[in-house]
């Protein structure tokens, strides 16, 4: 096991060349040092800094897509812009199964990656009213959304969960859309990275605020499923993956195949609208996006004009994770929940050494072990923090770069390993005795 | 053989019903049209309505792909924004091969479908320059460029090239810059769906007048390699395909594998920037595409934030194929003059039965048999013509839609089979015997 720390002078003299600022530094930015300080000393990292699956995709999804490609002969058919009908309807169905909701196949939108629904959705909330044209993000949250309401040259305010939640959350929001033109809110539950989740009274009371105020709500379920203090991996039985689509219409529900089921590399997600809603026309979306009506704007004037649909690979890869999920013939919380038992371990591990967790509670229960969490230490800032843990062969984003307020950083349990714990617990402890 | 013309009224009725403009419908309006009548009178089409391959995909790349997602396991792993390298090194060298371009890698982008790369150029170019924000075409044109355009909320202006070439094309675009804020320039060639070819001297004089008034240029390379009166197929020899990034650094070239590969169903394409204009920073872009230069803009303020990426398998799928184009082992070309004969048997066809062809020459060459041609008939605007085919069971869309100035039809010959020569040259005659 390589000593720790490695050369404080030669690694701040690398940070210096790169011109990196620790404080602000992106998670591709940091994976660069991060590489070269693994070559410089020969060493091996816990990397934290990534938000990509460390588990291996469901082998049925790569199969159905080969057996797809070799004798379907589909590769010179255009995918339909608005999703494979197979897609479509194993969509509906998983909702129905996990949800307990009814999105008919029609308002089931294949997209490329959930960022491809994001992107759509931001831009119809932004547009959908000629008089507002600010974004909402309930914060920290994933840095990408900002730059996809920069994209559009729309505006963003911020709001901080984390002394914010139950009914001070719905009082705030109704306080900002009031002072604010706001056109859309935009959050994910779980939340990246805090790992808070809203719950269900908390959801309702948004709802409210934003039908009251007509803000369309964009849900980002990239973690569906994974607040692992409940059981919902059984198909048509309670308890269901929350959603704010319970209590209003005007919601994009955004899903991502590249967390529950790691199936990030073929960029295969979906957008799911209410049926109501699908059909509501707002006049001032025509413009850009072709049609008055939600679902063809989306559609038309949202996949069409960027990409023309989704590979058709792809869409069988997820049809076939979401068929089988729904038929119980598969299951993909069995291997998501080894994030949970890493997470429990490394919290554990950072809390025995000097650090705090930042969001370190969910309202009056204990925070939920998943894919992210946040940690501090005492008397340093996010970037003192990010350079420091470096120095000891860990490596981290800083929360500055997801809109929270807090200083600290983020922590990823994705790329940590079970082989890592000794190294993890000893290069944590040298740390808190250099530093008490 | 079913009998034409069909039942008139029947069918004027049902366009009626579909509220259908036939001067302007959308090729999904009339497909669906077609398809109806298709099923009203138990018959067969001759449809020339869509623009999509009618070839099938090479096995090849069906098969690297398959093997790639059982094997590699790489469909968990997010595909680097930039293109994998393998990808980006073969588009590199089929540049070299075919266009006689350097193209270094890091300048090779993938993306999803040609469509996203013209999506993103047609952003960098309107955004690029505070003080202009209008694209000009070169028309007619693949509609949904200007649904791109009107996406971002830009402005667009047309120039119809039909009595417009050699120096009064360099002269119109020229003087087009003058009289407005022109901040690029797009253009197919081979044009869809004319079929005109820009020249070499057409190049030059357009590149001049673009370098002149700072206008980025944007050539969509969707038919590469398809002017079949050149033989582009052997690599590293001369003929090359033509483009203006010989004569101008500001280009974005966009590479299609849907119709030069038949691979259209998985959605992936090639961006190529010259280095040169790759490196230079324009202040302006950095708002909305988080980066001052063109090539980070293009990847960490484009292809990020509105798909993060092209899916792993698809980009295994065409680098498989440009390789085996480049070292011999597999000939895109020998699939594709399929086309080239078809569009001389309906074009003669057509043209012994009263047609004309709307753009008939290619300046002082006859026009090339390609993927499109397009038909009048004396009398008859393009809402008549179109209404009175589908008579005939023959169905295209109107010149109206493609941007174009003329009165009459595109006639895209993909999806007309051999065993349909008997009864296209039939209905035609019925045509012909009707109206003269």
């Amino acid at each position: 096991m390589k000593e720790v720390p490695f050369d404080r002078k030669v690694i701040h003299a690398m940070i210096q060349e790169m011109g990196l600022d620790m404080a602000l530094g992106s998670i591709r930015e940091m994976n660069q040092l991060v590489n070269d300080v693994v070559k410089r000393f020969d060493t091996e990292f816990i990397r934290m800094e990534f938000g990509v699956p460390g588990l291996k995709a469901g082998r049925i999804a790569a199969e159905a897509e080969a057996k797809m490609l070799i004798e379907d002969e589909v590769a010179n058919t255009y995918p339909p812009f608005q999703g494979t009908p197979e897609l479509k309807s194993a969509g509906s169905e998983f909702c129905k199964a996990f949800m307990d909701m009814d999105i008919p196949p029609e308002c089931v939108i294949p997209t490329v990656g959930s960022m491809q629904g994001c992107f759509i959705a931001l831009g119809l909330a932004g547009f959908h009213n000629p008089e507002k044209s600010t974004i909402l993000f309930l914060d920290p949250g994933f840095p990408v959304n900002k730059k996809q309401v920069d994209f559009y040259g729309l505006n963003s305010i911020s709001l901080e969960l984390k002394d914010c939640r139950g009914d001070d959350l719905k009082n705030e929001v109704d306080r900002l859309c009031r002072e604010h033109p706001i056109a859309g809110c935009m959050w994910s539950s779980p939340n990246n990275p805090a790992w808070i989740i809203l719950s269900e009274d908390e959801l309702e009371g948004l709802a409210e605020v934003f039908d009251k105020h007509g803000v369309f709500a964009i849900e980002d379920m990239a973690y569906f499923g994974m607040d692992f203090r409940q059981d919902y991996s059984k198909p048509y039985e309670p308890p269901y993956q929350p959603t704010i689509a319970r209590y209003m219409e005007r919601v994009f529900i955004t899903l991502s195949s590249s967390k529950l089921f790691s199936y990030a590399g073929q960029r295969c997600g979906l957008a799911l609208i209410p049926p109501k809603f699908a059909s509501q026309k707002f006049p001032a979306l025509q413009s850009r996006f072709t049609k008055p009506d939600i679902l063809g704007a989306f559609v038309h004037g949202g996949i069409y004009p960027t990409t023309s649909g989704v590979p058709q690979g792809p869409q069988r890869g997820l049809a076939t994770l979401l068929k089988a999920t729904v038929d119980g013939s598969y299951s993909p919380w069995e291997s998501v929940r080894t994030y949970q038992h890493r997470a429990a371990f490394m919290k554990k591990t950072f809390l025995e050494n000097g650090f705090s967790l930042v969001y370190d509670r969910d309202r009056d229960k204990p925070l939920a072990d998943g894919f992210y969490f946040t940690i501090s230490y005492p008397g340093m800032n996010s970037g003192q923090l990010a350079e420091e843990m470096i120095y000891y062969g860990i490596s981290a984003i800083t929360l500055d770069v997801t809109g929270s307020t807090q200083q600290g950083l983020r922590a990823c349990v994705s790329l940590f390993r079970e082989d890592q714990f000794e190294i993890l617990a000893y290069r944590l402890k040298r740390f808190h005795e250099d530093h008490q």
